[in-house]
């Protein structure tokens, strides 16, 4: 199957990676909104996931390009945030997505993995896949350059921080 | 301020296209999820709003770079079909977009507008602004590239139809 | 290795796609300018492989970033050309690179893989190495956007055609 | 005129920046290849021209898109650069680039202007004409992302230094 993703292997800078990816993944409302969900984490890659519902539907009712973009977008950014240092943040600095196929499918599925990872920027390819009776139709594919930022916690501080 | 929207002046294959755009834009269940408005349609340009509300956020608070580009794909698409003939429809063949600050502001605002248009496909080139306290801060900054299909009416048919 | 490269296989359109592809590589003035040559033609895959000399450097003595993008349009044009029907010819419609580390090398090597081919509109991933004492350095990765003008031959008219 | 060309204005970090851009120009060989020469540098902007001859072409006679890239991205960097302070280098990141009209003229012209100006990354929208018979045809239109390096001095190193 056609794919843009690399096969690195990264070591993380951060033992407690996964965990900080997870906690940063669920403090964000907009992936509550669409109703998506953080299933892989490993050195280097994220999956995130999500089910069609008609209320990310574009007039076709396909999922909708940019509801695509930000799952991209998302698994993206925690492909480079899990090899960050744990007092760092993760911005996108830029993306570029084609759009191959209609996002015809029951579940959306992205899969983002580092192809380079540098001290400032990270580039990740990533590609967005719908699951319809079991098949996996390859719907878009991409490139994102991430930028860490360090001594900037991820969690919000608090009053007591 | 610095901007990378074009200043062409295109006329419209459809005189109706105005009606045409509002149509589609709202049988966009995505963009009634994020709560995103058309504000302009004018032959070759389109704006999108959005009011910035928790639901839509990352975790720093401000509007997910994600929803970003769903204002920014959706309005450089619709840019696009403003000038198609009534019998088409328009495809996302890719974007790409430069997160240059973050999405900081009550009010969000996606302007597009299309460089050059041809018969098959469209370039549309868009920028992103946040609005606060009556400042416009240039968040994001990209270009698309849109596919005329014709022959494929944009509005689902009906069993009569 | 990381690479963005498919894995996809591809069934040419027409038998002779190699001699054709080479043919047009040949007419290409640019291409002799800077030194490049063809290595490999595969359904959907190209090779294009270039020494490091002196002209073509920046201030550095690093192979030109343009000069990278050149040999990666170049792959990427003749990998969607490969699966292109006889009658037809191919333009390049948008590119993104990433230039990840500086081309420093006695040999560049830009492969490019379809991903998705279209009637219209294929897909290309490229990837751009570096060869020193032996080693390949991953120095850009990009995708573009190719599309199939059918009806017009790649070859030159002549007075008599 | 259709342009994807900011109209930012920006204050030079360092007051010689032009004698700077220029001689960092005239110390690529690759730029001497094909030609190409630095028309206008103002702060944020940069213009790079250059004459269509026969060794620049493809097989249909126009400009390589590979060069329109070229001259494109110097461009970029150099307006860009134009901003940085005397003790930097610059690096591109990525590019993207439509190539919208077939390169078909007496003379090429890449503009490039910074939309955003930042501490590490500098945002920069640029487009691409082909002057024929005085007429100026938009070609190409594109974003890049550069990235300032302080501390690395554009200028090579001599034994004394």
């Amino acid at each position: 199957m056609p794919t843009n993703i690399g096969t690195g292997e990264f070591k993380p800078a951060d033992a407690g990676f996964e965990a900080r990816v997870r906690d940063s993944f669920n403090r964000q409302p907009a992936m509550h909104l669409i109703g998506a969900v953080l299933a892989t984490v490993k050195p280097g890659l994220c999956e995130v996931e999500m089910p069609r519902k008609p209320d990310v539907t574009q007039q076709h009712g396909f999922v909708h390009g940019g509801i695509v973009g930000m799952i991209a977008d998302s698994a993206a950014g925690y492909a480079a945030y899990s090899l960050f240092p744990a007092d760092a943040t993760v911005l996108t600095v830029e993306y570029k997505m084609n759009l191959m196929a209609p996002a015809d499918g029951d579940r959306m599925l992205a899969r983002a993995q580092v192809t380079r990872h540098g001290r400032t920027l990270t580039i990740v390819a990533f590609d967005v896949f719908a699951e319809k009776s079991g098949k996996m139709l390859h719907c878009a594919t991409g490139l994102a350059t991430m930028m860490c930022m360090l001594g900037r916690p991820d969690a919000p501080r608090t009053a007591a921080s």
